[in-house]
């Protein structure tokens, strides 16, 4: 398999997560995102939303949307789960995810970011408007899990809610998101953080990381 | 079932979507979201993102994220499905209704809008920027189906998709977008029009309508 990614982007942390917890290997394809090298014709080819990551597979089916590839990977690899069998868990665990992936990450995404400093914000409008994003997102995630009594997400292992919170807190913490009021998420992300498999997938540990 | 909504919210309208194809009833209730009534204290205690729409079910489950609440109605109610049962397909299919979940509706919708009013911009940088979104979205959703047959966006019935698609479509228009750029996603959503599922779940058809 082919992972078409950026060291830092949370979507495709999301991703190497996944891969990592189902022992899976992929050759890691970096797009550096601020160059815009995710706008090449070629990339746009394969994915015509211009955003990463991307999945190949060896049979040559093309993935795009990060919690569509982990999805997939769940029902293609299902050991270990990441998520259980009961719908209604599912569902809160899907709920959990999409706060992040649909109402939080897009709202403080490159793009929308760039698109702040056009209309003619500077830095600190925009991070701002980040941490907003962010503060909002965790705020929400933290009173869906606050009665859950973990150490992850929900239960005992990690599942796609633990996947899609350890790389948006890497982003709050990045545009100066004081965590302290979030102590359930801090909680999961340290039970992530001791595994190897989300060690393993920072930022900071891939061949791109500047 | 209890739907928690609002005529005009997308979110909502691909959850009316689904209890029709499925053939569920719901009582609706509404929250209306330009005068801030998603933030009442007693919707938070059920949705602490203060969002719609919200499911609750006869025995006392609340579901949240329209996306997570159509994969679970879809689980716990078969017939007829909205997602096929082959990995790749189902793969295809999310990631189209995530370019739209998570790229493109909370972007535009009220509460990014309201911070852009904020920020000191007038009507028409703030209809822009929701347009802008639109057409990034929907130009990726196009790609995605080009080759598809049809007539839905994904083979001969509607699927998830589809629940995206014609909602999304709906906010493009009130935002001025021009739509001849898309033919693929009219020709998917004409055929969804015909179906009274579809029909029957359109803004103006709700009680809170204005």
């Amino acid at each position: 398999m082919k992972l078409h990614g950026y060291f830092r982007s949370s979507a495709s942390y999301r991703v190497r997560i996944a891969l990592n917890l189902k022992g899976l290997s992929a050759d890691h394809l970096p797009h550096h995102l601020r160059k815009g090298e995710q706008r090449d014709p070629a990339y746009l080819a394969i994915n015509p939303q211009g955003l990463v990551p991307t999945l190949q597979d060896g049979g040559g089916a093309t993935l795009t949307q990060s919690l569509a590839i982990i999805e997939w990977l769940d029902e293609t690899h299902p050991e270990p789960p990441l998520l259980p069998g009961d719908p209604l868990q599912r569902a809160k665990i899907r709920a959990f995810a999409q706060v992040i992936a649909c109402d939080t990450h897009p709202v403080q995404n490159l793009k929308v970011l760039a698109r702040l400093r056009e209309l003619g914000h500077g830095d600190a409008t925009v991070t701002e408007w980040a941490a907003w994003a962010n503060r909002e997102g965790l705020a929400a995630c933290e009173a869906l899990i606050a009665h859950e009594s973990g150490p992850f997400c929900f239960g005992v292992s990690p599942t796609l809610a633990d996947l899609c919170l350890v790389p948006q807190l890497a982003n709050a913490r990045r545009f100066g998101v004081d965590l302290a009021a979030y102590p359930r998420l801090l909680r999961a992300e340290a039970a992530a953080k001791n595994l190897a498999a989300f060690a393993d997938a920072a930022p900071e540990r891939q061949p791109d990381a500047e």
